[in-house]
């Protein structure tokens, strides 16, 4: 991942100007505290959104989104450079299959992220979709397990399908103040946040709409129902998130090796590691490769 | 459930004068057909409209919609007559918790539907979901263990959120057409129907809008984004299953104890059969006395 091309941000060029002002004032103020890059990691259950998130945030199409399968079976991060400040944005394919969460597809993004570090996780679920259960739990619990509690302080929920229109009687702030909690709720259930630390550690909630049907204010920003240009708003409160006290996650290799106390079949580590440095490793060092000979294609060809 | 009330469908005169004559039309043409009852058995996972398709077909509120949670955790019947024609509709608990398929939930159903003939299925899911996965497959393979692959014949798959905005560079009926492909295929898939059967046994999909928001036509009556009116398209549908060569699916005792080849723990049945006398039959009977006394008093109050 450290050889990733990192390109000029081209789509930044494309946002009304009215939210590349604000956007360059978030840049400028993180530079101010020493930070001049942004690595933020996209995760959650499949077709929640997560592809069109990071096309939304870059102002390009530049991973590939399909609403009927994921076009991602692993995870593929994305750089951009704007007045010497780089994103990073890491999308990654659905954690959830056949009902199952798939602990595989956790490896493979730690692997992938090996000595780098999450500055933010971007928690992906669709804001109109009206329940929670106890596999979203489990999906809250597989991130924890692989990163560690600590990247919940880090984290924010994004909820995406913004512009839904509310079921009968409700109204649209009720609405997404009622998802919200039923999304936090499972959260902090599933991360083990206790109650004394919920307010330590409160989780922001940011809705999205990718849609290109989007609403636009005058200023030709996108925007939800309740009139919020919502890019900057989500960039706002990611860079709020970073520049918090608390500190990235490192992903190192004790990290991807655990450990972890409820690790089944601890004797086979050895051989499962030789097995993942033949046939992961290597994979992903392909992969690396074909990303780069992708990327030096302009996103638009 | 012998004992139903069967109130007047008063919903019938709330409906668009345009819908109340095709409805007609097709209550005359049932009862030409000496079919003078009409069993909906409405079955899914939860949270994908259920409760709210049966309020729209009904043109009434019979049931609790919460958008957030179950609100019935047991099946429900509800039984209007309009000129000597009746319509029962049961309306039932998702099947799906925690990711897993509720087989407890299938059982209490098919108790419930004891002795009664159920002439369509409502298989009903969100249009607006954009992945199918092996745990649809399960859902569909339990109702089929359930209830015999027979129910295919006489199901129909129903799409709610039918006005929704299909993601970027999708036309409305490419969307809705590819969404309806990959239902219909997982439920093959789950019923077994092989490839030979898929003609004999083509299952009709049928999409929904059950908002309050959705769009209307001259004749006010509440439209698709394709200008089809739903309601008498649905209920046009459901008789033409009806109306077709198969056979309604009889629950009775045998189908309710099996014989189940896969059934697991054969050898408890009978102290199964004693707990579920006493807890379960008890309970439902408990529960048909609660819905006579509730249905006594008129939905509105």
């Amino acid at each position: 991942m450290a050889s990733q091309v990192i390109r000029e941000w081209v789509g930044f060029q494309q946002f009304p100007s009215a939210t590349q002002s604000k956007l360059l004032e978030l840049i400028r103020k993180s530079k101010q505290e020493r930070r001049n890059t942004l690595t933020v990691l996209v995760m959650g259950k499949g077709g929640v959104g997560k592809s069109s998130t990071v096309n939304s945030i870059l102002g390009e199409r530049a991973v590939t989104v399909s609403a009927f399968q994921s076009e991602i079976p692993r995870p593929v991060m994305v750089s951009r450079s704007w007045e010497e400040f780089t994103l990073n944005i890491i999308d990654t394919p659905g954690l959830v299959e056949g009902g199952y969460v798939n602990d595989q597809v956790l490896d493979l993004i730690k692997r992938f992220l090996l000595n780098n570090t999450i500055d933010v996780l971007l928690y992906v679920d669709r804001l109109d979709s009206y329940r929670v259960d106890n596999l979203d739990r489990q999906v809250v619990k597989a991130i924890t397990d692989s990163f560690g509690k600590e990247i919940w302080r880090r984290g924010l929920v994004v909820l995406t399908h913004a512009q839904v229109s509310p079921p009968d009687g409700l109204r649209y702030d009720e609405f997404t103040s009622r998802r919200s909690e039923a999304v936090l709720k499972i959260v902090r259930l599933g991360a083990r946040i206790r109650k004394q630390e919920v307010k330590a550690s409160s989780i922001p909630v940011v809705c999205v709409e990718n849609s290109g049907r989007c609403n636009k204010n005058e200023l030709d920003e996108k925007i939800l129902p309740n009139g919020t240009a919502w890019i900057p708003s989500l960039l706002q409160t990611i860079t709020d998130v970073v520049l918090s006290e608390s500190n990235g996650i490192l992903v190192d290799q004790k990290l991807i090796e655990g450990p972890n106390p409820n690790n089944k079949g601890k004797l086979l580590i050895p051989l499962i590691s030789a097995f993942q440095y033949l046939f992961v490793v290597k994979r992903i060092q392909k992969w690396i490769k074909n990303d780069i000979a992708r990327e030096s294609r302009p996103s638009w060809a």
